[in-house]
């Protein structure tokens, strides 16, 4: 995969310091794989340190990564050793609070002589969630892979399939296709390996995660996704799988029938399709969040399908969110939202029926934000196709 | 998977309600997946609340799961609604402050009438460190299916193989064999997908994780393992792949020859088994851990073998870990440890040498710390065999 160009870097990091600036603070520790690798192109063990007063940010490296000899680096063993190497201690902080452990916080806090602490997570991920033109090209890339491996779907079906194994098949072809496997998500306990398939009854089973759809899992310890039921005909699959194919991510679902599924299987999953052309129709730069979230309601309730939208037992609040180098991204399409729509914006957008008895129906699609509309990323066949052989 | 017998929750429980009332406290709350898994048996969205002063825990659910009916159960939307269910506000509490994020702690510590907050992240892994004999027959049973697995390697293997290729055949066939794929790690920042294949001059490559050995990875934002080196005759291939066949879990690694590896391999990787000969000769419920480290090094030493020994450019500072619900829990064998081996504790014992040119050699095995010794668990051929076809 290509390496972060050199204005890119510098392009996120502006954005950062203009944050800090703004924040009045003295310094920004970052710490996280996620926002290293975004400002600088890599991941080190130690603290990235940026200053208002400082041109260049400065590494704190406890395990040296194969990389950090391009910036400015200093041997740590532990974040006591940071304060002798500053020119003057920061009185305020920015530290990524969101993700960073309480322990790691109040040591870097007490490393740092007493400094105030403030949240940083929520500004970078402010900044990462409108992309570049780099970025949207790579999400391209990552789409196409992710369109492909989805088109081998119904070759890789086999009657007598449980959920899980057809998971291990896409599994197996996404890893061939390039998947990274390992993708990340924000949040406490948001546990999933790969992505989701969902069938039958499973599709309703509650999951205390906080993604779009639930089903049981196959341990009580990673409660979430296919657990083992058989793909019966006449029952529909919900394929989720995460398209980690580069480090800025794709989202896509797709609902398959085994063999054919009832009428109301395929007349729920048109409602989906409804759904997207109707916020395609609506978002651009500017709009509401909220407002895709009404559109989808509104649509879901006029075909009489609002107990089953976004689940049945457990019904999750949001239509979609953005997605990058983080699954679950700003901005959340929620009733409450009140955010607005910016321009580069990628959005996964995913409305969703589950029917007892049958499974889940929808499809989700990932769209960048432009001023005069939602140009689509993710492209393979929208319609539900059937699982036979 | 059979669910956590009534018996060994209750004795978990009791453990830790034992370190709360050693700690003064008046309340813990626990929020983890792995530590609500521990006590529970299952895991919720929301928080465990024990208190010294009532005999059965309570659970504040912000999202249901699907077992949380069997506790005492108050629905809430946020922490802020827990302090009106209490009898009294706790002065003084304990939660995961090594694993939960510091915004987390606070506003938890907010709506707890500002609680003085300590952590109970140490004291859990330190009691889930010692295994009852049901948690070890979960563990033989992982290890046998891990064993089956590794068994396959030669079979999986082809010629013209990447490191990254073998590693997709062998999780392929882990998760068909029940592998749970996601596993959990503890730390900031340990990010690794189903574990390590290293082969060649990739496994010097120092990685910012604090793993055994290291590896470049496929992408920055994963920099550790394989990175789509060819599998080239003479060099070996170390295979660590985690047992996450069941919750318990097991360590194992396994060295091949590519063909034929050149005779500094084969004798470096008898210097590993050494050393599992020797610690295994030594260890017992009572042994100081710096001890086994001391025995590795000095082995290692004494075939000149230092500077191989767990990496090259950038050299591990233990011998092995605890493992077990985390795939690095307590203790660590280090030269500067003051722990002491506890009966029933399992532990990954991992001797490796990486030389350069050729790749990493040495084995990895889990054993259970006796009164009387260690008893292994992971059986599978110790040999560095060949691949070739």
């Amino acid at each position: 995969m290509p390496h972060l160009i050199e204005e890119e870097k510098e392009l996120r990091m502006r954005k950062l310091r203009r944050h800090i600036e703004e924040a009045q603070a003295d310094a920004c520790v970052i710490t996280s794989c996620v926002n290293q690798y975004y400002l600088l192109g890599f991941v080190f063990d130690g603290y990235l340190y940026i200053a208002p007063e400082e041109e260049e940010p400065l590494l704190f490296v406890k395990r040296r990564g194969a990389e950090s000899a391009r910036y400015r680096t200093v041997s740590i063993r532990k974040p006591e050793q940071i304060a002798g190497e500053l020119r003057r201690l920061p009185k305020r902080i920015l530290a990524e609070t969101a993700s960073l452990s309480y322990n790691a916080v109040v040591r870097l806090q007490e490393a740092l002589g007493g400094a105030q602490v403030t949240d940083v997570s929520a500004a970078l991920r402010s900044i990462r969630s409108v992309k570049s033109e780099y970025e949207l090209e790579e999400l391209r890339a990552c789409a196409r892979i992710h369109d492909e491996v989805y088109a081998q779907i119904p070759r890789l079906y086999r009657r007598g399939m449980r959920d899980i194994d057809l998971q291990i098949e896409l599994e197996y072809a996404m890893r061939k296709a390039g998947s990274l496997g390992f993708f990340k998500t924000f949040g406490e306990n948001m546990d999933i390996f790969m992505g989701s398939v969902l069938t039958g009854e499973n599709a309703q089973t509650p999951s205390p995660f906080d993604f779009a759809l639930g089903g049981g899992g196959l341990s009580r310890l990673l409660p979430l996704g296919a657990n083992g039921t058989p793909l019966i005909p006449g029952n529909t699959v919900m394929v989720d799988m995460a398209g980690n194919f580069r480090p800025t991510m794709s989202d896509m679902s797709r609902s398959f029938a085994v063999e054919h599924a009832p009428d109301a299987a395929y007349r729920a999953h048109e409602v989906s399709l409804d759904i997207h052309r109707a916020i395609a129709g609506e978002a651009k730069a500017g709009t509401p969040c909220c407002t895709l979230w009404q559109i989808a309601e509104e649509i879901a309730r006029a075909h009489r399908l609002e107990e089953f939208f976004m689940g049945r037992r457990q019904q999750a609040k949001f239509v979609g969110h953005g997605v990058g180098l983080e699954i679950n991204e700003p901005p959340v399409l929620t009733a409450r939202s009140r955010e607005v729509l910016q321009a580069q914006t990628v959005l996964a957008v995913e409305p969703k029926f589950v029917l007892p008895g049958i499974g889940a129906v929808g499809v989700e699609n990932t769209y960048v934000v432009r001023e005069s509309g939602l140009e689509k990323i993710t492209l393979c066949e929208e319609k539900m196709l059937s699982l036979q052989n």
